[in-house]
């Protein structure tokens, strides 16, 4: 009798990335609680007994794919970030790290936006403390930026809040045939924030426009190794 | 036999609008999918035959809400604006108008962002030409402003939607017990918007904070009598 062999790590994690990314696309057009298990099987040519392997329950589905997002994410940022770098650039990499995730991957944009609220409990509590964790880097930056300026500052809540909104907002109007590429629609963005309307336009600052060569589509799979 | 009057306009207007605050609330804490008719004939204490005076379908009261919205948003507007102020106290106002009238009506901002999809046909095309019709009032403002101000301007897309973006991401952080009250929140949204962090914060402008008093709950009552 031959023994059935277990999937080596590697193709466990293929083929779960594999379903994350699929579950994401069906979740975003039907919604969380249209969606069942079967339509995630016939979209993935897997069996139910298949899919079972790799999560328990669709709640869990939806926890996974929220986890690996705010997973990838902070693992991107702590990569990137140096924090002997000054403050602008380092909010500049936050924008394009962020940006650059759901720009290439914008049904995980909408489902983080809408479906939050379906997870409960344990999971729940999970995502949000993830969510609060990455939050509370922006927010830090920006409250820094506001320290070394010095003087009245803005409100640190709207000022954070702002700014994910303006990126978040993204998928419900960027047309990739229509709009700027990803470094020009960073380029306006942190202009915008740190410049306002009409005098963002016109300003030359290295710090702004020496945008890294990273928004390869390369740079950003979603299914690198996590920690 | 006595004839059964028919409802006053006065009085089906009422009705319709407790239905639709209530369907709203509904809506946004279950979702339109998983809503049925039986969830607003218990919340509004209506029978099913009674609801089915004010709509024929749960998909025509999603129109419904979304269409009152955009109105009285748009009659709001129309009411409020003077075209021969300066254009950035039109573009207050504007915001004045959008934040205010969804602070009091949140429920309607969270069901409008996540819910517009679930409209089909020709009550989809309805809403996304008042959409259209809504968000070009701001576009129109914003390039007025850049024309003005001469020279490079920033993206009129990204601009327009990045200002959207800010207010409508408010629902998912706005905490009224812990968060700024309407006019503060209304002057610092605009200052990252027209000067951008860190500057905002610093600008004495007669302009930006002589905000007319116009944030009373009752001043966006949603249910004005509309065109």
């Amino acid at each position: 009798m031959v023994k059935r062999a277990e999937p080596s790590t590697r193709h466990y994690d293929e083929k779960l990335q594999q379903i994350l990314r699929t579950s994401a696309g069906i979740f975003a057009e039907k919604g969380f609680h249209r969606t069942s298990i079967r339509d995630i099987a016939r979209a993935t040519g897997m069996s139910l007994a298949g899919l079972y392997y790799y999560f328990r329950t669709k709640e869990q589905l939806l926890f996974l794919v929220h986890e690996r997002c705010f997973l990838t994410l902070l693992q991107r940022w702590e990569k990137t970030d140096d924090p002997k770098e000054d403050v602008r650039v380092r909010i500049r990499n936050f924008v394009e790290n962020h940006v650059g995730f759901f720009l290439h991957y914008m049904c995980e944009m909408k489902v983080m936006s809408h479906e939050d609220e379906s997870l409960t409990g344990e999971l729940q509590d999970k995502i949000r403390n993830l969510k609060r964790r990455y939050v509370s880097v922006l927010m830090d930056l920006i409250e820094e930026l506001q320290r070394r300026e010095g003087g009245k500052a803005l409100n640190l809540r709207v000022a954070t809040f702002s700014l994910f909104g303006m990126m978040n907002w993204i998928y419900t109007w960027y047309n990739p045939k229509r709009d700027a590429a990803l470094p020009e629609l960073i380029d306006q963005l942190l202009r915008i924030f740190f410049f306002g309307l009409p005098k963002g336009a016109k300003l030359q600052e290295p710090w702004l426009t020496a945008a890294p060569v990273k928004q390869g589509k390369e740079a950003f799979s979603l299914w690198q190794k996590l920690p």
